[in-house]
């Protein structure tokens, strides 16, 4: 399910594309099914993904993969509509078989993609959704339980009707898609407003199949936001096991490389540089000489000029920065900025960071943030971002200006 | 004496319980005593002193030390109040003892200590007073001498009725104390006003006591315009004679320590830092990559930021740095800096720095000083602090202001 | 030839005297000759440039150098009259020897001089004039060839007239020098406004002298506007072959030199600095804790602080930096910035950066300039100076502020 508008994530563009560690996230998630085996995948995107998609092959550890890549029709909206869509594809070719549904902007540790596997191979559910436990209530999908047998699923309940503290993760497997299918088109012939088609349709299923339950210690990181990126890429850099640095890289001595780490072909890192893991640096980036870069993912092509700290951030690639501090923050690439430029990370009053969505005024639940800066903006020399700005693409900050407002054109 | 209101300190707060590498300055002149075999100490001060000592323990070399802890009486005001505060506690403990009076916010090396008290030892004097020879007129007390003897004392003379180019230096020894409080009750009952009755009351008795001259080579530092803590810092730092680190203290090898430093348990100190003594490192400091830290005194629990330089300047606890260039500055503590923020610190007429202190303009005679921050205040992203600039605890300097005057609000 | 008047230099001082690693430019191109060989010169000069070289001693490979003064006649204008001036001295001391005629402040490699003596040593020209062919056609003299011969000399023709892509570089050789003064003077004589009386003298005796040309693979570097003082320090740091460290100098081994460098006595370099040749620095200069000077050009007595970056620039004597970025600037000399001032280099649509010289807008051929700041200016901290700002000697920027315009006063 790679579908929907990214209209929250602005300034940055498609959700789907945004490149992580050298590959667009909507990549990541396809090697990720192929990895465990997954050999018929289908797609249900937007046009960029379409797109993007298109002629790309995959193979899986059981040999080739074949994709499906489909548009999601404008008329089959929300996940309900998603599933609906790979309906035709399904009848034709893979009758019978069961079906994995992955929401491609949310992100796990891949141990719960083992559970759901391990749990549909192993005992007799009818269809299993994975779980957490939440601690404070949110408005969302809660379970109804027996045991590990999910009776119901209830949306959005008032906190005081609770039925468990067991929230819907959205992670799903069916043995009989067709029983989903029908009810789907049921649910979504009387309302097809409202956004809960694909809850109701789940529900309907539940008195008479078996839906088991199957547990992840913790929310699953969702990419919402656009702050959402750090989390994801916070989630990529833990999955960096061991340090490895290809056989091109230059490092010089008095430089040093801590942590685990990934460093591609081609980089430079020059005396005095650090750089300090879990890290990602993108092909032929030069990390300059005393500059520190920690617990954050570089693209490719970028110059992290002498002096800069990047920490915690997100840095796309073609970006030149020089003598910068830029903490929590994301550039989406072919960012430069001046000498001096800042981004403020933190309030001094330390509460949470707050920021306008769709005219929304959004805690972000962060107490860390820099900015967010969209595709080929620039900022000039000694300009302060201040905590949480966003800054549309390629838009120029003046030099020696404060920033401290969203800035669209 | 450690009494006193220090309402010239500000921003900073009482001037005895500064701490300076760890300790208070009234704990580091308490143990300079105890250290020279004194046991029987009785301390005058405010109420903060006396709140601060209460139930503290101190040992001499030469066993347990007797603290008495004595508030000034709002009755006796000045040196002579504070000296009668002590009188009923010395009639009932210390009859026929000497007394050596120290008053605490003046600072010297020990070796003017050894001094007195070797005068005390060998020579047939009634009395003895520090003193140093002057090299430009200031309003002071001047000594009338005759040989080692001293006739007299003058106080604040014009110029050219100087009796010597010997002053006062405020360290005394009397060796039957009740002559002294006898001529202290004289004078003030003729005139409490005045702030001279202490030396009214050594004039009275010079021509029949023997007051020997003990020489120091030169002014002793006090404590009492903010920047001096500057100068008293510089005193202690240089008495750190040799390096001692503590063995939990981590030192990167990329690392650098020079000179005579201090650092505590705990610090870690990371690739590319410099510290450069004399310097002290307070416990579990952060000294991280690429910052450079010399001739300065770092308080506990600190993070000295990516590529901040810290140079002749006095850092408090819990004070966190990120890129910033604090020089000849005195920061309270519990300071934060954002990215960019830098102290100024010389002026480019090279003149000396001025600084308004309870409405009057005071010469620093320095030419090179940055900012004084009061405890708790926060200083935005690349904003610049001019020199001599005052700021008051708990205040917000914004993002990118140049802050040229005092800020008390 | 030495003459003229700096004026479009502005804030730069006199051409010939710039001080370049170590030497003023006139001293630089008299020894370039005497290392040639050549033991007698005669240099035509404006009033700082016969004050200069008074009494300034010159040694040749061959032997003595004799060397005379002449003050160039405000009667005299232009490259005919600097010629004219050196005319008296030619007749009296010289006759009969030829005349080789260099330009103080065009620059070139070495190898032109060779060629130009070589053709002049080997073949049977009147004269020789060195030529470089133009990629795209600009306003100045070009040759009529017939083969290496030069026919004439045309001054600025029409794009669609040029008579050969050769153009005149200004380095010449006469053998029969008297027949150059008589028609200079004949053609000064007819009309003394015009600055083309040079290249018509030559136009008249080309149909009967023979002309030869000499190649050279590209255009000379001529110091003309201020920002060209950058392109003849990179000339002379391209001509440092190998580093040459003197043996007084203190390099930290936690520091970094690479490529061809040449520092002279007394300098320090600290813990993590960096120099990146070519570079020079000057005697006694210190380089802080983890600064940087890449291909740059430092003067005596600086002090590049801790944290600072010298990019492709030339610093001169006696400047003091701390913690700021320099990219592509010229520092004449005795300039202090503040913590945090920068000097922008490029332009975020990456155009060439433009500059006002006489009012007029000069369109700089860079896309990479930063500041050009006359001697003994300061600049406040944090303040920003964006590409090809040009500051007037003395004069003191403001703290925090943006300079995007040339200041005068």
């Amino acid at each position: 399910m790679a579908g929907g508008q990214s209209t929250r994530l602005w300034p940055l563009s498609d959700k789907n594309l945004i490149p992580v560690m050298g590959k667009p996230l909507i990549r990541h998630q396809l090697e990720g099914l192929a990895k465990f085996g997954f050999q018929d995948i289908i797609v249900v995107g937007n046009q960029p993904v379409v797109d993007f998609l298109a002629g790309s092959g995959l193979a899986s550890k059981a040999g080739p993969c074949y994709t499906h890549i489909i548009k999601q029709s404008s008329q089959l909206t929300g996940m309900a509509g998603a599933i609906l869509s790979a309906q035709k594809i399904y009848e034709s070719k893979y009758k019978e078989r069961s079906l994995y549904i992955v929401i491609a902007n949310d992100f796990f540790e891949s141990k719960l993609q083992s559970d759901m596997l391990s749990a549909w191979q192993t005992n007799k559910g009818d269809a299993y959704i994975a779980a957490y436990q939440v601690k404070a209530y949110r408005p969302q999908g809660y379970l109804l339980l027996e045991g590990d047998r999910i009776k119901n699923i209830v949306e959005k309940p008032d906190p005081d009707k609770m039925p468990s503290k067991w929230a819907n993760l959205g992670l799903y497997i069916y043995r009989q898609p067709p029983l989903l299918f029908a009810e789907l088109k049921k649910e979504q012939a009387k309302d097809v407003k409202t956004d809960d088609v694909y809850e109701r349709a789940m529900s309907n299923l539940m008195p008479t199949q078996n839906f088991q339950k199957v547990e992840y210690p913790r929310e699953s990181v969702i990419l919402k936001y656009p702050w959402h990126l750090l989390d994801v890429m916070e989630l990529f850099l833990e999955n960096i096991k061991q340090t490895n640095i290809d056989k091109t890289v230059q490092v010089s001595p008095k430089a040093t490389i801590k942590g685990n780490v990934m460093i591609e072909k081609g980089v430079k890192i020059l005396e005095g540089a650090v750089v300090s893991g879990p890290a990602y640096i993108g092909p032929n980036t030069i990390i300059a000489n005393n500059a520190l870069v920690r617990s954050s993912a570089i693209g490719a092509d970028c110059e992290i000029g002498f002096g800069t700290e990047i920490a915690r951030s997100y840095v796309g690639d073609k970006c030149r920065l020089h003598t910068n501090y830029i903490g929590d923050s994301v550039l989406e690439g072919n960012n430069d900025f001046g000498a001096g430029a800042v981004t403020a990370n933190f309030r001094f009053d330390e509460g949470n960071i707050f920021s306008v969505v769709k005219g929304e005024k959004i805690d972000t639940q962060r107490t860390k943030l820099g900015a967010i800066i969209g595709r080929g903006a620039k900022v000039g020399v000694n300009a302060s971002l201040m905590p949480g700005v966003k800054i549309n693409a390629l838009l120029v900050i003046k030099p020696g200006s404060i920033q401290n407002q969203d800035l669209k054109s």
